[in-house]
């Protein structure tokens, strides 16, 4: 028997891979968990029929979304995280030594526990000593937060079930609140392919609350389309401006200090969407 | 009834999209052309089961063959094109002013015939004054050429039928001999997550025969991994110091001149490949 696991991208379109078995599933109290162990991509973490990440591919996105705005910070010491209940940009936040704090808040724990048991190189730094790991709504977390944090990095599943907050202009500007008066975030915001829109209106959103908002890149596979956009809001720093003495060795598979900047330079229709 | 196209990019990974109907479908004589009415991206044509071009996404394959060699170099006015029939490459070729004279050389007549008759939009341009179509074999072509062209640019399927001696060091080096003494050539060169040992061979052999090599990458959807690779061998000119006054206005939907140079910057694990 061959079983496949199919992700509809679109209502039209989607990816295809080849499991080896099921390891978990279940409905949790927020969405429909299931971990799979795929033939190319490793074990694989699905929400809502949608790949969160993999083995094989996992280090693209945590790298990007983590070493960008670190790398822009000149001196990153409590970061946030909001979402991202597989601890892997936590481990790629770990690399940086500036970081003294890193906490994690994550509305379900059911994605932390079987992060933990089935991607434990994703998840293994979660038990750092630096970390502080929350079973909390990150909406509540950064309403109640102030000046708080250098970098915060929002870590979402797309807009649909509990993520729907977080694509929302109130939380980016309860976020400019959480950090302090040189702070950055980025978020996760989907692809230009299929989800124009989205990445348009949260540009807009951001711009009229922080004075530097940038599109950044990355190619991930097992994303829609393949090529996945983050977007930063920062105070202060422009990531574009960093100088070159600014960057300390860091063990990745994707970031590099040259990509810092390019992955900023966008294919045009991209680049025509946040005109 | 749902119609849903699957390609399966490697043995346990693939793409699949729903399919309004299929427009054609024939086994030429040097492969199986399909070309099916897709719901996501519009007309798509497919050689041996893996998709070619498609109309939503073709400008970017296409305009990244045409334009990073024809940016690099000072003058290009003979141009051959080794493969292409849907003549996406020539369409681009033509929008330089400097091109005297286009040349596509494809094995298959059937692709540019139907490439005619469902990808109009693409294969308009093959019948400009500008270009002469040759239905022949891009090898035998090649090896009977000599310091004829200023850019050749080989868009071939991948290296399995027809394609098969497009890979070959051999077919470089007939590449070096048909180029003028400061010509250029680029090859697609397949993506690098799941065809890695494929870039690194033909690097690793341009390398020998050309002065200048490098490697530059693009984002296209519907191509396996969503990054595809090409490969460039240049003996004067290299693309990373073309002068900002090189570049003229051209209408375009992902090439800019600022990805020109960008699009060499390589994630790490792909940098890695070709050191």
């Amino acid at each position: 028997m061959e079983l496949w696991f199919t992700e509809k991208q679109t209502e039209n379109f989607g990816i295809t891979a080849r499991i080896k078995r099921t390891l978990h599933t279940e409905q949790t109290e927020f969405q429909k968990l299931d971990m799979v162990e795929t033939v190319e991509f490793g074990n694989m973490l699905i929400l809502d029929g949608m790949v969160m990440t993999t083995q094989k591919d996992e280090f693209v996105y945590h790298e990007m979304v983590a070493h960008v705005p670190l790398f822009t910070h000149p001196n990153p010491e409590n970061v946030l995280v909001v979402g991202g209940g597989d601890g892997g940009v936590i481990r790629e936040v770990l690399k940086h030594p500036s970081v003294k704090k890193a906490t994690l808040v994550e509305i379900d724990g059911k994605v932390i526990e079987y992060s933990k048991k089935y991607l434990p190189e994703i998840a293994g730094k979660l038990d750092d000593p630096r970390v502080e790991v929350k079973v909390d709504d990150g909406f509540m977390h950064i309403a109640q937060s102030e000046n708080e944090y250098d970098v915060i990095m929002v870590d979402s599943t797309e807009p649909v079930g509990p993520a729907v907050n977080l694509f929302t202009k109130g939380f980016y500007a309860g976020i400019a609140k959480a950090l302090k008066e040189d702070g950055i975030f980025v978020a996760q915001t989907d692809n230009p392919w299929f989800k124009a829109d989205l990445i348009r209106n949260v540009h807009r959103d951001v711009r009229e609350i922080f004075p530097i908002t940038r599109l950044y890149i990355a190619n991930i596979p097992t994303y829609p389309s393949g090529m996945w956009t983050f977007t930063m809001g920062s105070k202060k720093y422009d990531p574009l401006e960093v100088s070159d003495d600014r960057f300390h060795e860091i063990e990745t598979k994707y970031y590099t200090k040259e990509l810092h900047k390019a992955c900023f330079v966008l294919p045009k229709f991209v680049a025509d969407l946040v005109k």
